[in-house]
Order: C-alpha cells, then sequence, then structure tokens
C-alpha cells in the first residue's frame, strides 16, 4: 500500500442551496466516472448573486484519486 | 453586454448560527444600498469564541456589483 | 485589557456531517483544556471520500488564547 | 507632497478585443466618477468563452487615488 | 441551470508575437477536444529569450468547461 | 451585537518619519469621513528613496467599520 | 517549434524511501499512460508517519506534457 | 551544534504605544515560560481603533526556541 | 475513528548531511514526547552555508498528530 | 548541458503603448549588458495615471540568464 | 521619462534599536554603492533573539532603482 | 556584529542526479564568485523530463551573503 500514486482534478460544484451541498454535488459528479476518489480540498468558495439574492453557491475543489 | 465594468467591495458577515448564514447576512446587507450584484467570493472565515462556544461567525466577502 | 497577548495553535476538527460541525468539534476539543479561548479562523477545508461518498470533513483552524 | 493619504478600489474592465484594451475600459470608468487617480495594479486577468473563442477579457484592477 | 458542475483543466499556450495571441492559441487548442468551455483565468505569463529577443511568450492558463 | 455587518476600505497612509506614522496618519484621514472604525491591518509596507535617504514611508491599510 | 501547446496534470508520487524517490515513482506512473512529458514542478512535500517513524513521502507534482 | 532541533509557536503581542512595542511585548511573555528562545518572524501587523484613533497595535509572531 | 482531532505544531530538523536526514531528524525529535504522529508538511527548505559549502541544511514541518 | 546554473535578476520595463510594449522594452535594456537571457517570468503588471489615462505601463520581470 | 527600466535588489538591513532604523541601515548600505535609488518595498520583518531579549531586527527589502 | 547587511541573490542549480545535489552545485558556483555567504533558501524545485525520465533536476534558490 505504501506506494500509490494519485492523480488530482480540479472541478467547481454548484448548490442553490447552501456551501456544503455544493462538495457534495461535485462529488458526485466525479463519483460517476471516476473510481477510487481518496480526498478533496476546497480551492474557492464563490457564488452568483441575483436580484439582492444568493442563486447559487460555487465550491471548487481539487480532488484526489488512486491510480491503478 | 460584452464590455461592462465592475466594482468589487469587501464586507464582513456575522452569524451567531453558521457560516453560511453569515454569507447570507453580507449579502443582504450589501443589496440594502447596493443594486446590480452580481457575485460573491469568500476572502476568509472565522469567528469569535465565548466560554469555550463559538459566539458568532465571521465571514469576509468580497461582492462584485455591475456599474452603470 | 489593552496589552494582552495571545497564543494560537492549530487544530483540526472533523465531522461526518457538515463543514460547520467539523468546526464545532475542533473548538470543544480545544475548550476542554485550554481557557481565554477568543477567536477561531480557518486555514483549509478538507476531507476524505470513500466509495464516492464524503466520509468525513476536515477543518483545520487556528485558534487564538489569551495568556495570563 | 510628502503625507497624501491615497484610497485603492478594486474594479474589473471588459473588452472583446484585448487585455490592454479592458485595463483601459476600466479606468476611463473610474476616471469618469473619480478625480486624482494615481496609478492601477492587476489582480487578475480572465475571461469568458463562448462557442470556442473569447467571448470578452475580464481584467482586475486595483485603482489607488489621492484623497484631499 | 443553477446546479451544474465544471471541470478545471491547466494549459499552456505559446506565441512568437504577444500575450494575447499565446492566451488564444491555447483556447483554440483547448476548443478542439472539448466542449462547452466557460471561462479562463490566467496563472502565469512567461516566456524563452534567445540572442537578447523574445522567442516566444508562454501563457498558462485555467481552462473552465462545464460537465454534461 | 452578534450580527454586526463591517466593511473593508484600502488606503495608504504616508509619513516622513517612521512606518509608525504613516499607518497613524491613515487612521486619522479615514476617520474625518467615516464613523464606526473598529480595526486595521497592514498589507504593504513601502517608500519612495531621494537622494540615497527615505524620502517617505508609505503603509497600505485594510480599515474594518461597522455598517449601521 | 515556438507555439507548442502544453497540458499540466497534477500528480502525487509516493515512496517508503525519500523525497527524490517519490518525484521519480510519480513520473514513472505518468509516462505509462502520456507522451511527450516535458517538465515537473513540486507543489507540495508531506508524508505520513507511523509509530514514530516516516511511514511514506508524498510528493505533489504538477507534470507539463506538450499536445499534438 | 549543526543538528539542533527547534519550535515554533504563534503569539500575539498588543501595544498602545508602537509596532515595536507590540514585538518587544510578545517576545518579554514568551521568555517568560520557555528557553532558548532564538528568533521571530512577523506574520500580521493589525490593530484595534476606537472612537476614530489606534486604541491597540497587535503584532502576530512566529518565535522559534531550540528544543534540548 | 470518523471525528478524531488532531494538532499541527511546527519544528525546524537539522542535518548536515541531507534534506531528508533533516526531515527524518524533525520527526524523531518530535516522536519522543508526541503519541499518535500522523503526518507531516514541508513548510520551507533553508540552510546555513560557511566558508562556500553547506554547513547544514534546515527543514521546516508541520507535524499533525491525533489528540486522545 | 545538464547541469548549468542560472541567475534571476528583477527588473521593471515601462512603457507607454502597451504591456506587451514594456516587456520587451526591460528585456532589450538587460541584453544590453547580460549575455545568455534565456528566459522572464512576469511578476507584476501596473501603471500611472495621469490626468484619468494611463501615462505609463510597468512591468515587472524575473529574467533568468545562464552563468559560464 | 516614460520610458525608464528600474531593478530590483533585495537586501537585508539589522538594527539592535527598531524596525525603523534596520529599513535605515538598509537604504543607506546600498546607497553607498548604487545611485538612482527610487523606492523601497519590505519583504519580511524578522530578529534575533538573545537571552530572552531581542538582540538585534532584521528587515528584509526589495530596493528598486533607474538604470541608466 | 549586530547591524551587518546582507545581500540575496537567486540562483538555480541543476543535477542530471537529485534535488540535494542540485542544491550543492548552486551554491558551489555562487562560491566561486561572491564571499561570505550564510544561508540559502529553496524557492522552486522543478526539472525537465525527457523520453519519460528526469533528465535534470533544477532548484532554484535565494542565497543570502553580508556586504562589508
Amino acid at each position: 500500500m505504501p506506494e500509490h500514486t494519485y492523480k488530482l482534478i480540479e472541478i467547481v460544484g454548484s448548490s442553490t442551496e447552501s456551501v456544503d451541498r455544493a462538495i457534495h454535488n461535485a462529488i458526485e459528479k466525479a463519483a460517476k466516472t471516476l473510481e477510487h476518489l481518496d480526498w478533496y480540498e476546497v480551492v474557492e468558495i464563490r457564488g452568483h448573486i441575483k436580484d439582492g439574492r444568493i442563486a447559487h453557491h460555487q465550491v471548487t475543489l481539487k480532488v484526489g484519486f488512486r491510480l491503478e
């Protein structure tokens, strides 16, 4: 187990609801095409505002997964 | 639409409840005096602690709005 | 009151549930051994993923407390 | 002259044409409402892409001006 | 539209001519294999020098595109 | 008191004398037009040199004040 | 040769032995699936500790390769 | 002497008077409980403002000391 | 296992021999007084030079350990 | 060729015309006194404003050259 | 005057007395061998501690001067 | 001894062999033309890859030396 190699990709998840939900949405999406997802790191939290209210949050993540 | 100019201001929202709530409070306050708010970016998340518990969260945001 | 000295420590709180909960868990733990906790600052938000889902969030905080 | 005070604002200029043009557009806009503009610093260069081509560049600047 | 997911890739475009041209070349190349390109961010501007003159500019970009 | 909102502005104070004096000058100037100033953070310390001596120091500050 | 385009990926190599070995392992792995690898940059050096000793080093690299 | 180990702690010193005084106060306080203090590095300079005047400066330092 | 809390300390290891050796020395020293060491991260690599040769390397690490 | 040593210097080029021109001017100037210039990296883009218009751009570069 | 070129060097000034004095000492020293010094920027403030007291402050500056 | 002035230069050392060797090569080269070298700091670790293997490592260092 000690000499694994991992790859990191950068993705942006969105949610109309909360920052936590945007993180979950990004990982769910990544899990559809990638196996062995291992960890995430938040790179940036931002969002769009419409008519004076948050329209949706956008969270940029790095997601690491093990290469086989 | 392509050659708009935007201004960014930096504000700090507080909430006794959650980080998400502090973001919302900051934007609600900004929306009272500024029009055409377009996006926000989180700059810093911090908070005050009292008697070993979080008294309130403070989230610093940049908020961008379109100039007319 | 003006010439207090503070110390900052760096701790990582975990939660299976949310980012906010991980912040709370870290501060609760710190409060068990330290008095006069005064503020926290988020340094990093990350987490572990297992079977394509977030297993737990990990939030690194700096926590400041007053020295007597 | 030695003890002037300056204020810095952050603005985003756009241009369909070039990065240089986006910088100029931002400063022209700022000059319409502010006097004594003194310097600018580029904070970020980004842009929107549409149908595989740059739709417009967006350059974030800090602009400093002398307070009277 | 609110809950899209985006992926960010990092590419380096070159140009013997100008910084703007290097940005365009990078995006043109990316557009050949990726759909739904949405925005770019400049990460680094550098270049090679030969015989005391700029041989070519190299601009590193992050390019974001929508996942379907 | 817990749910205040603050705004941050960025100003540059100058002094022919010292870095501390430049900080004081910036805050004194800000206090002439803004109420409820609450804290400052140093962003940059620089200065101009003339004939091999410091002509004046320039300190860039962020200054936070409470919105009502 | 002047107007090449490059892509950067981010990978993490591990080694029970040394930091240099972890860099080599990451590049060897990348070379199995990618051609025209051109350069690497170290992003982060970290590692796991077990029973008071380093169990393995983990080095995060950006690796650039030429697109054809 | 070549293979010493050092520890770094982070402390915040305050002073109603000057930035230099806040640095001195932090180190004096640290010296009361720690031996072999060896160097300091300034991490952040900030302060509180009251009634439009600086109430006190707060300087965050890393302080390194030799472990025996 | 999911809701552990960790503490991070910052230490500087030295070695007359190599960067890897300085990392090992720092962790060995930390392991003498702390249990449950879990990971390290390199913060800075530097060293002293004497008579035109490296006298010793100094590597600053953050070391994380589980709190019980 | 593999074990060359390079030196990096930091220079600021100016141009009344464009950011690209300021980069060229800096390198032309450096090439007058230094041989074997090999690459440049942009560190900062800023400029002076006079009467509401850009008076000149100033681009800070690191320039690397091979030592013999 | 608009198309000057500047060079930046990095120097460290020391003082047993104060941070301001260390800045002055660095610039005085630079002025002995360089003409047309134009500005300075503080890069780092640190110092040595001996017997629980500051032995001397060390301030790292970038100093810019006009090339002829 | 307390009020010395130091200068920092930035150099890049190469090695076909290891990161440690590249650091040594850079300092050896600097020691040929400069006296009183005092310390080094690693700024960047990168390298060239050829045919899927590391051709040489390149380590950028700041090297400080005492001015007389």
